[in-house]
């Protein structure tokens, strides 16, 4: 292992979570809070950690495999920390592991909260809960591969480990010139959803931070109903927000440069767009009797439906109070989450079509042992590679999950509250039923409970594997 | 496909029902029950469907992997379709898909029943109940392999098609003696049980009946209360043997030649003692306020989780008012299952273990790329067919279960009824918690929802695949 090109990454890390607190700061001069001198206090913190890790010599660099993993494991527990600290300091949330929860979630893009009333939070505050969603959205390894010179042309293994879905597709060919493009495309989409939430009379701070949730797939809300009191304009434009967040980002790159038939050739595309149109079909018809007229019914389907497959976590209605199919259909959609390279969380779309193609494959060798197939998508023959690492991420992803639940029965809530309260936070989603539902919180689970779904936040955010290498003995061995 | 081989080899699968039926006849006459015309009318179909078939010609019968697959697949459900006859028109269960839950319950040795008042039964109508489950424990196909001239040497295909497990481990060369020893193994382990159930002052007919639940894994009960009302040696010596019933079937014949070295040192055996020792010191702990004595608690810990690791699905006490980390543990447990090669089902403890292997491997892989590494167990190297085929069963597992949860929550009962019904059946359970707990039973449930658990059954108990490749297209072309 390569401590300095670590220890090095992990202070540019810190030094950039300094400047991406300058906002909130901002936030709190704005509206003379007092949180203003805990951000100025969390600043320095980060710089004086961070700078001098910079500073390291780290000339004989080399980038490989694991240390790629467990510089991305690091900084995202690293940045977690730190990230608390405001939350903590300006007495928001003064316990420790709950200021860490809600980062944790946060960066995740989770939007679980352990907060009951985010009104009663200085503006501030609330501002750098939901911009922890940008920045983990995208992510932030991405992020400074776009804009620092870091060792060459290995940034790759960076970015893998922190890119979400079986495979990484580079939109160009340089590493660096991909998370720029992703960075901008991701930069534009928020600022038209901000332009769009203003022309509907939202104020600017609740235009940046619904975007925030909705561009990461977050779902912090500023409001104790999360969206429920919003006007019918903006639950629409957010519902179509979270769902253009929860496409792959290439297809935009391919829009972008005019390869628009490509773009919609794109299998992972349709049978995303698919699951959504099929779910709120049924949903919208299994609650009917809930609303008061049809479009009602069809706009809170479509929004929860949105919100979960996504990952984003926003509801403007009680789900909890559904019937047992369209809640089911839900608990569902938070293990499919959205598509491959996009802010979403879950399985991903992708993966599932990948392994779906695997099975037909192994039924046609069933039948006919001699005949030989290959498993494609999108014209394109899925390497043996992939199909294992997808494989191999859905049993890690099935032995976290139980051992999770276990480790959260400990704390005696019923079996709906711990088993969606693990998908929530295991698919990034953040509400799940019950107790966890959407009118609910996590408050109530103990510390124990709480540092299970921070480790499931993280896991499910970094796919499993940078984690799992970082806590294995063979990436510390020679 | 060959159809003849299919139509001759389902001919004898009637006939040896009818031999079957026999036994609850001779029941039926002992205890002079009018159900003894119902069993004679059921023979009589039984053979006139089964002997035309047998009389079929098949000398150019040639049998491959799917005509094995779909002998298999197809023999289970006429099996069951005709053993459900005698429920029927003894008019015990009037209700025909009732009937046929009742009998693919039983045969697919999963114990889940739609009868709330078992004792109202007639006797020989519950030893056949109780039969069906020793019949399906073993194999039905397996059994007709033993001892009838089939096709020469190609009967691999029908035995790998219905023995549990990642592969079939043949005890001798052939084929036919292999089948021979495991029912030869089977049959003397059920007498053991019966001659010690006989000693603790139990009837005849309940030493029988009660046998048979437990050398098939099966779980169907005479009284109401299940096991609850048995004396502590009876239960005491059920626990036992319910474990014995869910260990691999090769281990007893390396014992019988002697070699007793080899047999323990079996990492399936250990895992699976591990699994059982950890959950019953765990619940026996959680669960020690509900009980007078530390005895008490450790005995029934230690039957529940017999019960359901083994996915037996007998009870002695109501786990559903258990807390709630005991009942997570059962519902784990019913995942896991018992060992390959055992009469129990689940996902089996090897399979796990080849999984849980080729995570170590892939994590090793990726902390040093150019490693090379293989999957081992007991020394031997795991080929990599194996592997791919317990991946593709988990995958196929997971989505068969998600569309069965999503099917039976249409009934609008709770998740965790739904969740535990759907993991009680496709597992081979019995019960599961709340609506379908130890003292509830599956007759809430709607037809639609039935049919669902029937599948599941099925699916379960024949690992997917045979019925997989049944309903696919790929099977049925040239």
């Amino acid at each position: 292992m390569n401590f300095k090109i670590v220890a090095h990454t992990l202070g540019w890390v810190l030094s950039f979570e300094a400047v991406c607190m300058i906002l909130p700061l901002v936030c709190a001069l704005i509206y003379s809070e007092a949180a203003f001198m805990s951000f100025l206090i969390c600043i320095a913190i980060c710089l004086a950690a961070g700078v001098p890790l910079i500073l390291m010599n780290n000339k004989d660099a080399k980038m490989y495999s694991r240390e790629g993993f467990t510089i991305v494991a690091l900084s995202w527990i690293v940045m977690s920390i730190f990230g608390a600290l405001p939350f903590v300091i300006s007495g928001s949330i003064p316990n420790f592991i709950n200021a860490l929860f809600e980062t944790v979630s946060g960066f995740t893009t989770t939007g679980a909260s352990v907060v009951a009333d985010v009104e009663a939070l200085p503006k501030s505050i609330l501002f750098w809960r939901s911009f922890t969603h940008w920045i983990g959205g995208m992510g932030v390894i991405v992020f400074l591969v776009a804009i620092l010179p870091l060792s060459g042309g290995r940034n790759m293994h960076l970015v893998k480990a922190e890119s979400p879905g079986p495979s990484v597709g580079k939109l160009v060919p340089k590493v660096r010139e991909t998370a720029k493009l992703l960075y901008t495309i991701y930069f534009v989409l928020t600022v038209i959803e901000v332009a769009l939430l203003l022309a509907g009379d939202m104020s600017l701070f609740e235009a940046l931070t619904i975007s925030f949730g909705t561009a990461g797939t977050g779902g912090f809300a500023v409001l104790n109903s999360s969206m429920g009191e919003y006007s019918s304009y903006i639950q629409v434009v957010v519902t179509i927000f979270m769902i253009v967040f929860g496409v792959n980002f290439s297809i935009y790159y391919l829009i972008l440069i005019g390869k628009i038939k490509t773009a919609f050739r794109s299998s992972e595309l349709w049978a995303y767009l698919g699951v959504i149109a099929a779910s709120i079909f049924i949903i919208s018809i299994n609650c009917a009797a809930l609303f008061d007229t049809v479009a009602e019914s069809i706009k809170h389907s479509a929004f929860q439906v949105g919100s979960i497959i996504t990952t984003t976590g926003f509801a403007t209605t009680d789900f909890d109070k559904w019937p047992e199919l369209s809640k089911t259909i839900l608990v569902v959609l938070m293990f499919i989450g959205a598509s491959a390279g996009s802010t979403g969380g879950g399985i991903k779309v992708s993966r599932i079509m990948i392994l779906l193609k695997s099975i037909v494959k192994e039924i046609k060798i069933s039948a006919h042992p001699k005949s030989t197939h290959k498993v494609k998508m999108d014209g394109r023959t899925i390497e043996h590679e992939t199909i294992r690492g997808a494989n191999v991420f859905m049993i890690s992803y099935l032995l976290i999950f139980a051992f999770s639940l276990l480790a959260v029965s400990l704390d005696n809530m019923d079996f709906t509250t711990n088993f969606t309260a693990v998908a929530a936070t295991i698919n990034n989603v953040g509400p799940g039923l019950a107790r966890v539902g959407p009118t609910q919180n996590f408050g109530s689970y103990s510390a124990f409970a709480k540092l299970v779904f921070i480790f499931d936040m993280l896991i499910g955010r970094l796919e499993i594997f940078p984690l799992l290498v970082l806590f294995s003995p063979y990436a510390w061995k020679k």
